[in-house]
Parts: C-alpha cells; sequence; structure tokens
C-alpha cells in the first residue's frame, strides 16, 4: 500500500497564538472550544492568521455484502437511490453544503447498480459492494489499496481546486455494521457497546444485528492486523474515506469529521498513522450508540452533539461555521491595546 | 407596568410538521434537534414553510453598583470601553454578528459614563448605574418598568425592520451577581450553587462573591415577589432584556437566547409570563457556574455547549446556523416521493 508522509503538527508556534488570542477583548478563555480550535488551525497552517478556503465534502457510496444477513433497516435499493438524489441535490447534505458554501463531491466506489453517468457523482465503482463478510473478506488486498487510492486521488482533485477544509461522508446501506465492526477491534469495547440502531432498527433488529456480527468475528480467520480488519469488513466508501483523511492530513488540510462511520475511519486511520489525528476536527457526536465511545477513546471533543443520526457529511459541515468563527476570531477581533479596553481580564 | 399578550404555541399544526418531516429523504429521526427546532420554528410562525428574516442582536449596557463590594474581576470602566468597542465593530459579538448576518443594537441603559453620541449605540440611559443592592434596592419600580419600555422599545424597532428572529445580549460589569440572585430567589436552588466565576475570579474570589451575596440575601426586607426581586437586584440592562423578550414573544418572534445572564432574564421573564418559554430557542450552555442548572429547570436544551463565556449574544448568535439548517431542512429536502426513494425509514 502507498505510504502517506505526515507531520506532526508544529507547536512551537502555540506560545504565540496562545499571546494572540488573550489580548483581544474578552475575558481570558472566554471564547472557549473556539480558542482551542483557532489555536489547532494555526498550527496546521502555521500561521497566526488562519484561512479557510473553499470548503469541500466529499461523500463516499458503495453497498455491502453483509446486508443480505438483514442487519440493516434500510433496503439496499437506497444506496443507489441517494446517489441520485444527491446528485439532483435534494439530501441532507446538499441542504447543509449551499448553507455553508461547500462544494460537494460524490464518489461511487461500489455502488451494487448500474447506474448511468450521472453529472457530479464521480464513476470510481471498484465492485458491486463487498463481499459478505460473514463468510469471506469484504475485499481483496488490491481492492482494498485501489479504494485508498480513489479517496487519496478525490483529495488530491479537491487540493487543486484550493480547498484546505474537507469533510468526508458516507452512503452505503450497512455500514454501522462494518463500523461497529473496525470499533470493537481497534478498541477493544465489547462488540455489544459497539452497535446501534442504524437508520432505524429495533430493539429486536439491534440484536439480531449484534448476533450476525458476532458470528462475523467468530469466523473471522485472519491475522487481526490494522490492514486486515480494513479489508476483511470495511465498505469501499470507508476505505476510500481512510485515504482521503490520510492523503489531506499527509496535504496540511483540515480534515473534518462527521458521524459513527467516519469517526471509525479516523480511528483506523490513525492506527496507521497516529499523526493524522492531529489534523482532525471532529463536528458532532450522533445518537448512533458508540460514537460517543469511540470518540472518548480517540480523546476527540466534538463540536455538536444535536442528536443527528444521517451520515453523508451532514455533522460536519453543521460544525463549520465555528471553524469560521475561531477563524475570524483570531483575525478580526480587537486587542485591549487596540480598542483602548483596560486589560481586566 | 405595562401587560404582555402573549398567546401560548398553536399546536394544531404539529402533526401536520411532523409528517412533512417524516417524508423527506432521511431515516425517520435522524435530523435530531434540528427537526424538533423546525416544529418549533413552525408553530410559532403558524406555517409548514417557515423563514427566518433579517436576524438582529440587542445587547444592553449597564453598570451595577453591587461592583463596589469587589464582586467581579473586571474593572467597572470596562462596560463603557466596551461599549464603545461594539460601535467600532471589535468585539465578539461584533465578528460573530457579521458572519452570521446580523443586525446589531447596543443600547445604554444605564452605563456609569458620561457618553458622547455615539453612532451605533442608542442612547436610554436610566441613570449611571443601579445602587448598591447590599443597602437598597437596585432601582426604584419607576426605574423598572422604564428599563421593560426601553426593551419593549428596541424590539418594536426590531420588528418594524422585518425581524422574526433576535437575541438579546449584554454588557455590564457584575451582572452574574444580579443573575445568581434572581436564579436562587426564582429557582430555590442554593446560592452556593448560582455563583460562579464570572469574567475570571478564581477560587477565593468567587468565595468573597458568594459571601458579598449571601450578606445582599440577608439585608433584603422586599416582599420576595418576581417583581420585587426583580427590581431589588437586577440590573437595568437585564430588565430591558426581559422587557424585550416579552414584547419579542408578543410579536411572534423567535427569541434566541444566550448565556448565564440572559437565561436568568428568560427565567425571571418566564415567571410573569409563562408562554414566554415557548418562543425561546435556547442557543447554547457555557462555562459559568449554575447555567447547567438553571436551564434544566426551565427544561431547556441549549443547541450548542462550547464552554463560551463572553456573554454579549455571542452564544446565541454561534447557535443561529442551526436554526437556518432547520427551516433549509423542512423547506429545501426532497421528499421520498419526489426523490423516488424507497421510503425505508
Amino acid at each position: 500500500m502507498r505510504t502517506f508522509d505526515i507531520k506532526p503538527l508544529d507547536r512551537s508556534l502555540l506560545p504565540e497564538l496562545q499571546d494572540k488570542i488573550d489580548n483581544l477583548t474578552k475575558p481570558k478563555g472566554s471564547l472557549g472550544t473556539l480558542e482551542e480550535l483557532a489555536k489547532q488551525i494555526g498550527m496546521i497552517q502555521h500561521t497566526l492568521s488562519p484561512v479557510l478556503s473553499v470548503p469541500q465534502n466529499v461523500v463516499f457510496a458503495a453497498d455491502h455484502g453483509i446486508v443480505r444477513e438483514g442487519v440493516s433497516f434500510s433496503a439496499p435499493e437506497v444506496t443507489a437511490q441517494m446517489v441520485v438524489n444527491f446528485s439532483k441535490g435534494g439530501g441532507g447534505v446538499n441542504m447543509f453544503a449551499r448553507q455553508h458554501g461547500f462544494r460537494l463531491k460524490v464518489v461511487d466506489c461500489g455502488v451494487n447498480a448500474d447506474l448511468p453517468p450521472i453529472e457530479g457523482v464521480l464513476e470510481r465503482k471498484i465492485r458491486k459492494g463487498t463481499s459478505n463478510y460473514l463468510h469471506e473478506a469484504a475485499m481483496s488486498v488490491e481492492e482494498m489499496e485501489r479504494a485508498v487510492e480513489i479517496g487519496a486521488e478525490v483529495v488530491d482533485m479537491v487540493a487543486a481546486e484550493g480547498t484546505n477544509v474537507v469533510s468526508f461522508g458516507e452512503m452505503g446501506i450497512a455500514n454501522t455494521s462494518a463500523s461497529s465492526l473496525w470499533m470493537t477491534y481497534f478498541t477493544g469495547i465489547d462488540l455489544r457497546d459497539c452497535v446501534g440502531a442504524g437508520s432505524g432498527l429495533a430493539a429486536e433488529g439491534v440484536k439480531h444485528k449484534y448476533e450476525v456480527l458476532s458470528r462475523c468475528m467468530k469466523n473471522y480467520r485472519g491475522d487481526a492486523s490494522t490492514l486486515d480488519i480494513i479489508r476483511y469488513f470495511g465498505g469501499f466508501e470507508m476505505v476510500a474515506a481512510v485515504g482521503g483523511m490520510l492523503r489531506a492530513a499527509e496535504l496540511g488540510m483540515i480534515v473534518l469529521v462527521d458521524g459513527f462511520i467516519m469517526t471509525n475511519c479516523v480511528l483506523a486511520a490513525q492506527r496507521l498513522y497516529p499523526e493524522m489525528k492531529e489534523y482532525c476536527v471532529f463536528g458532532h457526536c450522533g445518537d448512533e450508540a458508540g460514537h460517543r465511545l469511540v470518540l472518548d477513546y480517540l480523546g476527540a471533543k466534538p463540536l455538536l452533539s444535536l442528536g443527528l443520526r444521517l451520515g453523508e457529511g451532514t455533522g460536519a459541515i453543521c460544525a463549520y461555521p465555528l471553524l469560521v468563527s475561531a477563524v475570524n476570531m483570531i483575525n478580526e477581533m480587537a486587542s485591549f491595546k487596540s480598542a483602548s479596553v483596560t486589560k481586566y481580564f
């Protein structure tokens, strides 16, 4: 697999960033999380005056063979239908993208349908959905490497448009199942605490999903290395996101992280390159069981907690104005000196 | 005191709102809090297609006589200095207002300084700060009524500009003290749990603040009615905010609620008119001790929790994009039918 050269953040700028923030006309520390964000973004960009440019959201879409075991409340054809819906601007992610000035890229990396060419959808289909990991690996090593390449390629496209902040989303019926498996293997948290309702399972359905996934774990005969877990249980859209995140961190972009599935992609990515986590801003803690646990495991403090569980990048995009606020704060607020305010704080 | 005619929300529209939301292309309930918001805004505006227009933030500024007892970390002259800073666009609230397209009104209703006429600042000075409520009522009945009128008057100005969503902020050194006293009287929560660091007191300072406020309570000889507590301990800026909130609810506006001080203004206002609470959207839970407790008392679920403690309306304005998202959701997202997506959810 290709390698990524991800630099740890340069902390030498931190005292200067802190000093600049502490001289703005406000009680010290009174902009809370926004101050932390401003420091992180300043360090990512190596500057006291950071800039956010051309924010983009990339939605990777693919289907999962495990859906045949009845682990999702949703019908499998919905993945393809939603790709079409995104292309027409009717999805949740479209609405949020319009609101916050995000460009949107939709990438078919494994939807189980013969889609005609669709404007606004990048066709990078690896296969029509993964294999059923109850019985065999979801994908081959070559397919995994291809998915990583696709993610990296799309981030290169995004970078060429001047983007320095990117969020990733997904559409893939049954992908909370794959995420729960990555989570239990990579965190050691019991599978039971990693499994949730997905798009709407009732208690009975969650129990069945748990039982199926337990059997998948029993059947697994791999070497339990990070890469083997990624390919055995992953979705093409998830592996593409991992590749995209790693490339974005390599390029020094801000990676804005969406919900349960994308948080598990960060979990996988940071096992390969721990430094990538420093480029991540966690947008949202959603309602899917396990999301809070995986965020805690990563030491992540999500900006929002609104009970969203839609995916597609929506939780990430909703958090974007807070990044803008953080950047505006450090660039636009008056200092005590410039405003002739007694530095009382 | 003038009365306000505040209508309870018309819940008859709720089933239709719910039905419209449940037919958007997303798993049922998957936009969490945004769905709750859309329903509330729809009911406030009596429509399935709500609109937000000309958002405004009103900052009321005034000084507090209690500041002489050393209850604030900040120097009292800062209130006036910050009013000037706001007028020049250098405050935190200015930056957020610019970002989110808010108009800003700053109202001097009792700043302890002879300010020259300042462009962008409405001069409605009642007196140069309240009296010291360690020894006497902060204001007379007439002054309280005047403050309520000022708040209502400014909301009428705002309404004339086409605004249907308004947030309120404050600038008044020592006003967390007044807020803590309102809170303990109106909720029954022990004063100790209502007192915090304000703009930056260390533990020693918080202890002193608590002791001073305890003595204020011991010295109080009023009848403990809502209006008497409001005038005895209140600030002019706080009472003006109460008047503004009540008038906004009377006019059927959305009242976007800021931090600890403004939440205590809602607390006071809803004791007078319980229905006003239904028009409130709580923007933020901040770091000031007691804020979470008073929100819980009100049954309020704030949209953000970012450790802000700046006031001025900042926590409210930061939450505004979520209101826009809620409104866009119900107006812009495709339905299952229009998008030909299997209603799987």
